[in-house]
């Protein structure tokens, strides 16, 4: 019952921001007051809604949906829901790449690059922190350019002249540790969403390594998959 | 530095479950013993690492990566991993559909339909919680199935002789609430994932919803995303 309210807000279904009472969602789900109530609980511990009396339950925040099916920075996303502005907490070239960053970058770790750290606000909310590590020649050149107030995708596009091609993304949940759920807001060990997105230009090279933490009682992923062709074989 | 080794942990990196020695990562990220030990912990809390001296660093389990390119089942994402099977902890016809679930359905909620709850367990540990809710038609048909050995999706195909089409997917990650914790072997409020999808077989009618808690310590989520085409303009 709690997924499927969340999945309701997530779509936007509560275009007031009030769920139905009590009595009326266990009507709609054939639900005993209990079951509606510990739902309720949980959403309220998530951060989705508030609950008090006399006033019933509010979505505390609309949740967003950050596509999965194409590669997009965050403030084209977001675009018509809000504002996004970056607190740029660092900028500045690297001599030295880690050595597994640099190999996920296909360049030698003293080729150097561009370290980025930014917390990205939706209209003066934290939400999501992200650390971003760039080749040299694609990452000096945005060191001069609007880093708070610009995605890093089209940041790039613009200054090589290159379009982006592909990403390739993994996402994780785990619970925030202190440093992270302070900067987002959050309280420790929440759910976030730990996003790891290597990014290529349109030849195919990677220009672009991210660690992203997303809070996630604000953002959802969604994605519309296609069953496509027919496995090979019946696997059990 | 910890989103960096979840990343290799999860392709596969460390082939033999050992990673390096502290003295090695800290070389290898340019990066302090203290650093390098605050990393380790946020993994072993996390589950996805233990730390004992004189043994080091070792992979709990590996973190498998399911796909959210294709619409598939579990099994069949598993293929080569590892068997899947489910515990059918429901499997029985409802009368009347939950009114939330018969709406994303486009049923009436009288027309009732089936409710599954299954418990799925990879190689004998256990990796998510589905609870699923199908059309009456769709549904009837697979409780005389093998729902312990197969996965629905290529069950509803065998039975229906209709291809799935499209799913809607949306992905959350949350806090673990007790029941569940318990059933999937988990601490309380360990982040998981938790998983929308609605399922329409290829004429578009949808026939298939379900409510996926999986196991974050065990899984993450991926796909190759497209930059497509270019934004229609620069939303800031």
């Amino acid at each position: 019952m709690a997924d499927v309210l969340r999945y309701q807000i997530t779509a936007g279904r509560f275009a007031d921001g009030v769920l139905p009472d009590e009595r009326r969602l266990g009507e709609q789900f054939g639900a005993s007051r209990n079951a509606v109530r510990e739902a309720l609980a949980l959403l309220r511990r998530e951060g989705v809604v508030t609950r008090k009396p006399g006033v019933g339950t509010r979505v505390v925040l609309p949740k967003y949906g950050h596509g999965l099916d194409r590669l997009a920075g965050l403030a084209e996303v977001m675009t018509g829901y809000g504002t996004i502005t970056n607190e740029v907490r660092t900028a500045r070239p690297v001599a030295e790449l880690p050595v597994p960053i640099a190999e996920r970058l296909g360049v030698d770790p003293a080729a150097g690059g561009v370290h980025l750290e930014r917390l990205r606000w939706l209209d003066g909310l934290p939400l999501s922190l992200d650390t971003t590590y760039l080749t040299a020649d694609v990452g000096l050149r945005l060191l001069d350019c609007d880093l708070a107030g610009r995605d890093v995708f089209s940041l790039i596009e613009e200054t090589t002249g290159q379009r982006l091609g592909t990403a390739e993304v993994a996402v994780h949940a785990v619970n925030a540790d202190p440093d992270t759920a302070a900067l987002l807001g959050i309280p420790d060990h929440a759910a976030v969403f730990a996003l790891e997105r290597l990014t290529r230009t349109a030849d195919g090279r990677p220009v672009d390594v991210e660690s992203i933490r997303i809070r996630a009682d604000r953002m959802a992923l969604t994605a519309t998959l296609h069953r496509g062709l027919p496995p090979v074989e019946n696997p059990l």
